[in-house]
């Protein structure tokens, strides 16, 4: 089958044979999304080699279980032993022994077929179409802040980044009735916010020590001291990006302003899949440009362009 | 009166007036103990001029309210304007016009006297010795760790520490039946432990990846460093210590791992004065010794020995 190779941090187009793992399901991508996460280590973020892409809706085409045949499905990233110290303490994400699609020693997305363990996938509800399905999986990460975080309707949140994620996390965000502000860099960042009626905040107009939440999407160290600058006493700062190599971090002040620093990664898929049910987020003014999979290298170039939204790769 | 004057990092007892803040009381010292922030002070930590001293117990002998004269009282260290944006949010003790006793602005409790609002002062109980109620403030600095952090009966905590701070914190954390264990590094630190019942671990027994909390209360990078090898997913680093200058952190792995990296400072003094009370916990084993004011100059040399628990001054 065609599928997008990373070796040594070069992207290639190649022909691999269908993954085939005992016991999984083989899922035909119909839609993959490139991430932020995808270019990072096509630069080297993580040396990974194999078939890259953790974004998809597709079709179930051989499973165990004959009633998922057929059935359209998106798929929780990460695979897990279940025996480990964090998956016996509720910490699946966190398995000691996970693969990860496209990511860490598990074949990826951007491919004609994927494997995943059933017990990974969800069903697309009929009424989500393929366009916003494929976003399941970032805006479950989005959501990943309401699972750490408490948001009150009284916070004053700021949301420094309005990229791929950004864009995600600006529309869940703004569900919870909070008072959110979104610095955003490029012009048609900007509109799809004012779109959806989301409050622009530009750097000079942030109150320092001021916002309950902030939450840093662009991770750039910039976008760090920014956020630094901005969360109150006692308030939280979410690191919600992929972030290169070491920060220097002052923790005088931390323990001087009582902050709280927190790291966010993978979220819940059912929720996800409700908010998008319930068109209560639109991920698909996202979407700048679809490309068939033959032609990935483009669309890879095309999604390393500064402010561009979402690239979907079609099978 | 005499007090234990800081200026350029030099430290001297001094003869200064008695001070006289309108409507703040007037509380005559009784016993002031020697902190690890004193001791950083002194090494140019922040830039202070002044009387130095937080942690104190004493008697009121002026006040506007009559019904305080006599009066044995501690004192929170954060004097609040009540109006900034920190006050009008429950966050005084981050209030942007704080002074702070004998930190910021406002001179301490080596002296024979000092000056309080009377907001600030808080009652000690007959039952409470002047050797007890002088910990009340660095006991209410160990409970805000309870404070800021749910910790749960079933949660493994490793603290990181066993000085001045870290005994208490070790007591306080002791009474929610977590599963604790301590790092210490000296012989009288792991005895006053051990003579409570609480486990001590070396750091080669330390399972990385496996502690719920981690209290991290050296101030050391090297804590740092053994801390964030310990906490789990989604585990909690509490930074409760004084730090000088930068630290270097992995914000990729905090991301990958969901860190929540905490800042603690000044806490409670109603409940640390219960506890005090009930003999729920016991500072008294952490005095190592007592000076007269007169001799602060050689009480703070002693102070700062390695592993040197509370070097008392009486007026």
């Amino acid at each position: 089958m065609q599928s997008l190779w990373l070796e040594n941090q070069s992207l290639s187009l190649r022909d691999v044979p269908r993954p085939a793992k005992p016991g999984e399901a083989l899922i035909r991508v119909r839609l993959s999304g490139i991430c932020g996460t995808d270019l990072e280590l096509a630069r080297g973020y993580y040396p990974y080699t194999g078939v890259i892409g953790h974004e998809f809706v597709g079709e179930v085409v051989e499973a165990q279980d004959k009633t998922w045949i057929g059935k359209r499905v998106v798929g929780e990233i990460n695979a897990v032993c279940g025996e480990c110290e964090q998956c016996r303490n509720d910490r699946p994400t966190h398995c000691e022994k996970r693969t990860v699609l496209g990511i860490v020693e598990r074949d990826g997305a951007h491919a004609e077929y994927l494997s995943l363990p059933v017990a990974n996938l969800h069903r697309v509800p009929d009424s989500v179409p393929d366009e916003a399905a494929v976003f399941t999986e970032p805006l479950a990460a989005a959501l990943e802040i309401q699972q750490q975080v408490h948001l009150q309707p009284t916070d004053r949140v700021l949301l420094i980044g309005a990229g791929r994620l950004g864009q995600l996390i600006a529309q869940t965000l703004a569900l919870t009735g909070c008072d959110l502000r979104v610095v955003a860099r490029h012009p048609h960042q900007k509109q799809l916010l004012e779109s959806r009626k989301i409050r622009l905040i530009t750097e000079d107009e942030i109150q320092p020590r001021r916002w309950d939440v902030v939450v840093e999407a662009t991770g750039s160290p910039s976008g760090f001291e920014l956020a630094r600058r901005a969360v109150c006493p006692r308030g939280v700062l979410v690191l919600k990006s992929t972030y290169r190599g070491e920060a220097s971090v002052n923790f005088s002040s931390l323990v001087v302003d009582e902050i709280t620093l927190l790291g966010s990664r993978c979220g819940p898929f059912a929720p996800a899949l409700r908010l998008l049910e319930n068109r209560q987020v639109d991920p698909t003014a996202l979407i700048a440009a679809r490309y068939p999979l033959a032609k990935a290298i483009e669309a890879f170039e095309q999604a390393r362009q500064p402010g561009m939204l979402k690239v979907l790769l079609e099978t």
